[in-house]
């Protein structure tokens, strides 16, 4: 272990080029030197948004989860309210947002929770995470024919046992939800 | 919220194309046909490696943590052992190998703790996760100059601080170390 002691260095980054030029999915091609001194000629890199993602929690202690189908694992499966943040928005304002698009609820009392990156190596989007308490279905839900999306309501308890199971497994919504269960006072008890 | 009871169906794969073939970033672009009938014909997804994390925890209470360079987001950071699934081994074997190769540590007790996706639309890998008790300094280190990597040893405490101030904000990593609190029995305490 002998570079236990020894700082990490971040790579030098000597070009940079388009690899895939797609609205949706732009990556880049770096020419980066390690600390070694060794040139990698082609590191990619997807230029992935910033994402939302926001737990709505409501007045009578229910979480909102939306059924939507994803097609990069070709599931169907149990999330969070999420989406990206556009370009004059912040990212606490994109999360209620997509949460009233998504779901149709509203909430007096939005806190953020955390920013989390979840590929760190290969993207460049970082998600950053809200609780939305005394959420209630006031708002307008906006149909998106990219993504239908089913309105679940889920006790705590309804909510731990689904990720036991492993049906609720994204893991931006599970780091949602695992932190909300703390800021509420839920985890000691499931 | 008219489509709350109806069922949420897949897209219909329609044709794929390679839109990026290289060797550690391939990317698909797939002309589906949504529910609604519309048919998209730039859906573009990284055919993305399995990749599993997992969390050593010495004898005597402390995670193993690896302080890397990530080039993405261009951060030196704090995260557990993790890598890719390569083709002649499973989840567990890997997770132990990479365990081995970017710590030095070994364990006589490791136990699977969830399968998550890190990206459902847009990356097909899965993410499994280990714990690994009883873990102890007697394997074998390798050099990497792709990823120099410093060891850091935190009490369960010290680990949540780090968590708290966002030192500790990789997504997979994150789920892996709360789920391991709780496995532990840690968690009511912190």
């Amino acid at each position: 272990m002998s570079d236990d002691n020894s700082q990490i260095k971040p790579w030098e980054l000597i070009s940079s080029s388009k690899a895939l030029d797609e609205r949706w999915f732009s990556v880049r091609k770096d020419v980066v030197k390690l600390p070694s001194g060794k040139v990698l000629d082609d590191y990619f890199v997807w230029e992935s948004p910033d994402i939302v993602v926001i737990a709505p929690f409501t007045k009578d202690g229910k979480f909102v989860l939306c059924e939507q189908y994803r097609h990069a694992i070709n599931t169907v499966l149990y999330q969070l309210p999420a989406g990206g943040v556009g370009k004059n928005e912040t990212a606490e304002q994109a999360a209620i947002r997509e949460m009233e698009e998504e779901t149709g609820y509203v909430s007096s009392k939005v806190t953020f929770l955390r920013t989390v990156s979840v590929y760190p190596t290969k993207l460049t989007g970082l998600n950053h995470l809200f609780l939305a308490e005394n959420a209630v279905p006031e708002g307008v839900k906006e149909e998106d024919e990219m993504e239908p999306t089913r309105i679940v309501l889920k006790t705590p308890e309804e909510l731990w046992a689904l990720i036991n199971d492993g049906s609720v497994h994204i893991a931006d919504s599970l780091i949602t939800i695992l932190l909300a269960f703390k800021k509420l006072g839920l985890d000691k008890s499931l």
